[in-house]
């Protein structure tokens, strides 16, 4: 019979977003991560019935959102801020408060990270809470590349971030879908096989877990490691977040 | 007796000059990284009898300099330029050739990260090969900061200048004398400690073998990657790269 020569669709991994003018989106996937705790939150409020997330990249904006009626979510310096309902912490989100919302969301990072991301194809959402369904839905769809974009941290590494994109990245390559095609995919995925027998005490050594225990927020890292407790791929479109396979 | 409350001083690791902007430098000891290949050349020349490298920026100063009777190494896209007498490779730097010169440097990385590591309070040049000089020299001089500055790729992450980064700040820790302040510092440590068993073998999956041997220079990989054959701390002062300890 005839040899096709397949090319095996790629992984890299953008370690932090500073680096992104550095990378070509276009006709990708992009996957967005902010384990601490943007993209743990809009997973969470996602599975708990709300119809959509609107990030927003600033305050003012956010304010003239809530004025119109919006449920607003908004994070400063790791807290809530008092013109909103909710901070940055999963547990914010619960059922009874976001079923059947539309949701502004306003964080420091992660919302930049979502939509300095939108020049790809597709722009997803990971978190540890959706690893296995993100496998899952990538696996599915495993003609484009991938492009993991981890938030990072001030613009700088974390761990967090990139313990994720090599926890996910593992599983597409295990199951010989794709190819890791950077160091940085490589190295995060030899950090996930160092972490993953105890992913949540490999996460001690983050350097954010101190500053969200000295907020108070300690609880809010933990649920931000859970696994797999959420079946949804949150996915941006127009403006806006939606679990895929919804119509919006 | 009175309980001296000191302060340890801190590593940091900054995974690839892009993120430079984001460090302060001063009153640190900045480790310049670029283990394929300029800093291994650096040590390469220096424990062959050179007297002194001169890094400069732009292939127009190269040439102007070896018209006024330096010898000179210029690399471009991985190879020898045909102006200079030497490229990038560590085996270019011969003692019959180096012993007694100064050598003026241009490369695409290395030279860049040297001179953009100038505002720190004492810039010193990192390799495997001298990474045991290394650690000794900053264990004898503990008070500052240290700060290792890898070169990256075209502006991104390579994974053998932060396993050198980890493999030093290993060392640097198990003595109690630094301790790491940052997660990249970390997970250099981290992955150093998957691959100090056999570097060369781990080392196999660095995207940019493939890329010297596609040009020939295959061997000079290997020759990047060994350890401790260079008893030199090379310090860059003035313009000006020599072993630190002599008097330039």
């Amino acid at each position: 019979g005839a040899c096709h020569t397949m090319r095996m669709p790629q992984i890299e991994t953008v370690l932090m977003t500073t680096l992104l003018p550095l990378y070509d989106l276009e006709g990708r996937t992009v996957v967005v991560i902010d384990v601490l705790r943007a993209t743990s939150s809009i997973c969470t409020a996602l599975s708990h019935g709300a119809t959509a997330i609107i990030p927003v990249a600033s305050r003012d904006e956010a304010i003239a959102m809530r004025q119109r009626g919006y449920l607003l979510a908004s994070e400063r310096e790791g807290m809530r801020q008092e013109f909103a309902q909710m901070g940055n912490s999963p547990s914010e989100f619960s059922p009874e408060r976001v079923a059947g919302q539309e949701i502004v969301y306003c964080t420091t990072n992660g919302t930049q990270a979502i939509t300095a991301a939108s020049k790809g194809a597709e722009v997803l959402i990971g978190a540890f809470l959706n690893r296995t369904a993100l496998v899952r839905y990538l696996a599915q769809r495993a003609q484009r590349d991938v492009l993991f974009l981890c938030s990072g941290w001030k613009g700088r590494f974390n761990i967090e971030d990139t313990l994720l994109a090599g926890a996910i990245a593992e599983a597409l390559v295990a199951e010989r879908l794709f190819t890791p095609s950077c160091g940085s995919t490589l190295a995060a995925m030899d950090l996930w096989s160092l972490a993953k027998a105890n992913p949540l005490q490999y996460a001690e050594k983050v350097a954010h877990r101190q500053r969200l225990e000295s907020l108070g927020l300690g609880a809010s890292f933990y649920d931000c490691f859970r696994l797999d407790t959420c079946e949804l791929v949150p996915r941006y479109a127009n403006g806006r977040i939606t679990a895929a396979g919804d119509t919006p």
